[in-house]
């Protein structure tokens, strides 16, 4: 994969680079909207390009691969045309998924067996045919298939499911290397750092993955649990080892305290659900806090949702007004919620972007987690 | 209010207007969204002006007056700023949501005593605080306390009810005439007629209402489970009585196909919860007929929603993606129902205007009204 370091940090080890795919280019760091069913939830496509300015969005594996299923997505020529996104389109494995989501879970050497949380059916996730069905879903990027270690896990176990993962990553790079796309755009292939939070597992996991030499590199596994000390502990120890000259991406986090922390340890692409996720449930996150905006306190309070949002809901809704729907269970909330945190997410990503290219980024991220924080 | 018929159909009643209000004109035959809660629900307000061209939105006070409540809605300044919607609005007076929504109700001479369906609490609505409530909310048209007689009902009844709604409207016009709006805009005042399916209570309705010479004139009590045959009859009855230089109000009227069959029997404005209820459960309303976008048949399907549609939804999702949404519960499913359905709405009342304007009414509905049915 085409990656370009632009610049990096004098205080820290964050760095700005750009990303080449066959659907456009990504300037990292980079946050990446979560569609999880082939829809970043309760937005549409074009508000994604518009207003909240995402450079890539996610789609999981599990979800797709129940419904609508391969063969509909192959029908439509992969999922990009299937729900009209034209920019880049990352695919998770399903591993995180089946062990979250699914009933019935058995891990075998094979693979990982479950039910479907839809109907019930039985199924079997193999390293090969995961990234078989990554091929028809066509997305830009594919992630290897893991196992996910669930917090807390001690040590042996935790040593045997990284084991697990680096035995199934040979196996989901043999069937990478000797296949194809299936739509003519180019598909990069990213595996993924285990081993809990343990210093010495997190090193033998990483030094294996940077060995495979694939198109870029992702640290799994955290943000399950662990208290943020460990998790940014670990990031340390990955990334003092995964090669500067690739892309990191540091899946399923977090908070934009916890993003802004992980650039400065040398992250490159985020992932999560919590904008949309907990902006439905009513949470915004600013850029001088956190709101909840089912809180009594705003029920009278006619100012702009946020005076420094770049959203257009920022201005075009009321905190008082978005209270009112979110009090009364009316879907425009929600709505209104996701716009404005997907937003904030990727505006946060700009700030950065821009405080690294001038050097400063260190000392503009030390005062943004003190804000980012706080519970308005 | 100001009123102008612009044209009228050669062969059928049908007829184009234009009515002034503080926040704007409309044009007439007019389909108005509604807003129930302060939200046309899963749709945002640019979305309304940009996408669906609704010229006008309706709230609910019923709702309202429950949540956010009129201490909030005072505050902000009122609903149209409250919401940010700079058009007209039309409020509804509660009569149909006590009876259809609230429990314990209980009707007496005074008024309509419930209990909130949202928290239990007990409320009494009468035909003086309905006025007041929607003064508060400010709405540029505002409806009398009516009862909405069910259907079926004997003839006695009927004409009971009848005569308690036109004893409220008494009460009504008095407290209208005797109060002021509060935020600097006009506020017009609309009866509404009633009853149920007889002829000549109508007409005796009919006459009443128009005898109080307001600013337009509303028909009650249709599309509450009578065949659209006692429907028809009945509009056409009332609207040989109701003054032509008036507006004519159908409330909460209906399937493409009863708009038109009420146009061509002069009937001017409309709403309904249609486009937006039964989007939200897969029903798509075309030029050529009625989709289920849930039936399997489409899950393959590729186009367009609505190749001939004109709402940006329309080109911009196909059916199996649209359905796909619809399978999975995803929210984005309801916002693009809502949008594409209300949009053929407003489509189908420009189109309706436009053959008006050039007198061939008639012959164009006749011809759409077998299409609109047709289940595709």
């Amino acid at each position: 994969m085409d990656f370009k370091l632009l610049n990096t940090d004098k205080n820290s080890k964050a760095r700005c680079g750009r990303i080449k795919t066959d659907h456009g280019e990504l300037i990292t760091p980079v946050f990446m909207p979560v569609g999880t069913a082939g829809t970043v939830k309760a937005v549409h496509q074009p508000e994604l390009i518009n207003d909240t300015k995402a450079q890539i969005i996610l789609g999981n594996t599990y979800h797709l691969y129940l419904r609508p299923g391969t063969e509909i997505i192959k029908l439509a020529g992969g999922l990009h045309k299937f729900i009209n996104w034209k920019g880049p389109l990352l695919t998770d494995s399903g591993g995180y998924q089946v062990f979250s989501l699914a009933a019935n879970r058995k891990l075998i050497e094979e693979g990982a067996k479950f039910s479907s949380h839809i109907d019930g059916s039985k199924h079997l996730f193999t390293p090969e045919n995961v990234v078989d069905i990554q091929r028809v879903i066509g997305a830009d990027i594919i992630m290897a298939f893991d196992e996910c270690t669930p917090y807390p896990c001690d040590q042996k176990n935790a040593e045997k499911s990284m084991m697990l993962t680096h035995r199934w990553l040979e196996r989901c790079a043999n069937r990478f290397n000797n296949s194809e796309p299936l739509y003519g755009h180019r598909q990069n292939f990213f595996p993924i750092v285990q081993g809990s939070v343990y210093n010495d597992l997190r090193k033998v996991s990483a030094e294996y993955i940077a060995s495979m030499d694939m198109d870029g590199n992702a640290i799994g596994g955290l943000s399950v649990g662990e208290p943020a000390e460990d998790m940014y502990s670990m990031i340390e120890t990955v990334n003092n080892i995964l090669p500067e000259e690739k892309p990191r991406y540091l899946m399923g986090v977090g908070t934009p305290v916890n993003i802004l922390e992980s650039i400065s340890l040398g992250v490159d692409m985020f992932d999560c659900v919590m904008p949309t996720r907990n902006g439905r449930n009513g949470m915004l996150f600013t850029s001088k806090g956190i709101i909840n905006i089912k809180n009594q306190k705003w029920q009278d309070d006619f100012s702009p949702i946020d005076s420094e949002g770049t959203s257009f809901v920022d201005s075009q809704y009321t905190k008082a007004y978005l209270r009112h729907l979110m009090q009364s269970n009316e879907r425009l909330g929600g709505q209104i919620a996701s716009l404005h945190n997907l937003r904030f997410y990727t505006w946060l990503m700009e700030e950065a972007r821009e405080r690294i290219s001038r050097g400063v980024f260190d000392s503009w991220k030390n005062k943004m987690v003190k804000q980012l924080g706080v519970r308005l």
